[in-house]
């Protein structure tokens, strides 16, 4: 056997990652200048928000399951596979940003968010102005999609396996468009597939988490069996980040969020919380609720009242019930992974940071 | 040397195409619905639009460009990388519609127009409703743009050549994305780069010439000189075809080309035209001009009169000279190409459909 040679951290993969895209920002930058000045200020703004970032978990994801599953691979060889999930998810973010309509991501003026002030001086009318500043993040985001395949084919792996890793990456594209239209359509047309869980398995756990860790072990050469568990691992894994991350926006400390924790319930959003709510609280408990779920209007006192019914009707706790029914799933799935206990812990350290996580 | 096979006709290649994409189509609808009914329903929408489609030019390019430069080679393996090149256009069309706030497309409405229908019952508020069949829109240009990708690593070659290809495509979408902004920003912002022959070059030669053409020679194996000539002749005929448009979308039949031939006027789009008549019409033409130019209420007698003044100025006759200059330029560039005078006919041929073209 081999030396042990830890996989690198979260941390380490951070550094690197941040690194290696603030070069590619650079060279696109330069490229984009031959072809117009504002083409270059376009690059100016998407690479702020590239280096800026969140934790590289995706990257870190992709780089721990190949590390695990080839120790003595070389991960230089797969970094660029790694940028590209990075990458995807950024241009997803951007679009996702034009569908909510939000003009700031990571603390940061977005796309958007840039555009709105450089487009001032030139477009009086605001409705005008948001349409011109949404076609631009959406060409921006159009760009990195397509940039992300281009990482990809620069992997240095074999033949097959570089058609595998895309075929990876575009089940999770097509995957994302999927949960996310479900998402958007939820809004305001009642379907019986469009349930939370179902968009969460589509639009968090498929490009966020199945497409790093599966891609990862391919690039790996791992056998099909552990791609199977490991997809079974990031779907699991995928749709208990995203109910966490539903409690969070309601139970959650602003101070380490960043995010309120009243707009999902002004805006009526449809999370797993309310689904469990509608199935086990009493008619008095929903006729409150009611009146302050979806109302833009609700007083802090109001919204700090719902959150007090959701956790009275047991409607908090079923969720907790079900992360740790996730967790425990996860778990087993871990144990049928062939490889050793050692090369377990980063995947254990996967779930605590996707499940366990208070921000 | 081998028997002649005359490369298949733009007729041929419309009829292959439009059956595997009718077969594409029908599998990727399959696996939406199995993400959710309402994923069903959009690709049944994107489904209308690539299987109505145009005359197919792009595989027809690459196809042409493959096959006279590998004259025994099999169609049959590249014709991924052929379907990859419609389908990145229908992606960036659509997206191209969002941006133009168009709701038709190839004479029938495309996905905005048709989700504007869909979406009625649900949405009263028409600018909320406009808001939605974008985001719509959006997501289905994304899983275009996505898919071309996956399809582009379908193609059965060396794989060093896959990668190329990969390249190709990346810069076209790269180009076009830039040639888009500088388009859009030249409707509000005066920029010394934003000009039509440049913004021709970055929005319609690169991904619709430029890729198709070097694709088809680089899957061929051409030599890097051969491609290199073939991106210089992509360039030209890309730069005409825009210049011919120019012209027909002011001067042609309706009939023919089914477009009106007053927007152009009444919007005030800033094509080579109209700066062509900048540079040679008379102060007198100048004031006459602006008069109409840019206006949406314009009459059908002033229209008709503004058409006459672009005549008049010479402005026409300098766009005519222009393409005839780049026809000229294009032939040079047939004549060096090391391939026979017979596999020289389908671009002359190309040229004719591109440059002479009524509609």
């Amino acid at each position: 056997m081999s030396t042990t040679v830890l996989a690198p951290s979260l941390t380490e993969v951070k550094t690197l990652i941040d690194a290696r895209l603030s070069d590619y920002c650079k060279v696109r930058t330069l490229s984009a200048a031959q072809v117009g000045e504002r083409y270059q200020l376009l690059w100016n703004s998407i690479s702020t928000l590239l280096e800026k970032g969140g934790k590289r978990l995706r990257p870190f994801m992709l780089i721990t399951a190949f590390d695990t599953h080839a120790p003595d691979g070389d991960i230089e060889a797969i970094l660029p596979a790694a940028l590209a999930q990075e990458m995807i998810h950024v241009a997803m973010l951007i679009h996702d940003d034009i569908i909510d309509r939000d003009d700031t991501r990571y603390g940061i003026k977005n796309i958007i968010g840039q555009y709105e002030d450089l487009y001032v001086p030139y477009i009086q009318d605001p409705q005008e102005r948001t349409h011109m500043t949404h076609a631009t993040a959406l060409l921006a985001g159009d760009v990195l999609l397509s940039d992300s395949y281009r990482l990809l084919s620069r992997v240095n792996c074999a033949p097959e396996v570089i058609t595998q890793a895309m075929a990876i990456l575009s089940n999770g594209v097509f995957e994302v468009v999927g949960g996310e239209l479900l998402d958007t359509e939820s809004s305001f047309i009642a379907s019986s597939d469009i349930h939370a869980e179902n968009i969460a398995r589509y639009k968090t756990a498929s490009y966020s988490f199945i497409s790093p860790l599966t891609m990862g072990a391919t690039l790996a050469g791992a056998a099909p069996e552990e791609i199977r568990l490991l997809h079974q691992f990031a779907e699991v894994l995928g749709v208990g980040y995203q109910l966490r991350d539903d409690l969070l926006g309601t139970f959650g400390e602003e101070s380490q969020t960043g995010k309120s924790t009243s707009t999902d319930i002004t805006e009526g959003k449809r999370t797993f919380l309310i689904e469990q709510f509608e199935l086990c609280a009493t008619a008095t408990q929903k006729k409150q609720f009611a009146e302050i779920f979806h109302n833009p209007d609700a007083s802090d006192e109001a919204i700090s009242a719902a959150k007090n019914i959701l956790r009275e009707s047991g409607a908090k706790a079923r969720v907790e019930e079900r992360i740790t029914d996730l967790q425990q799933t996860a778990e087993k799935i871990i144990a049928l992974l062939s490889i050793s206990d050692e090369a377990k812990k980063p995947f254990q350290q996967l779930m605590a940071i996707c499940l366990d996580r208070e921000s």
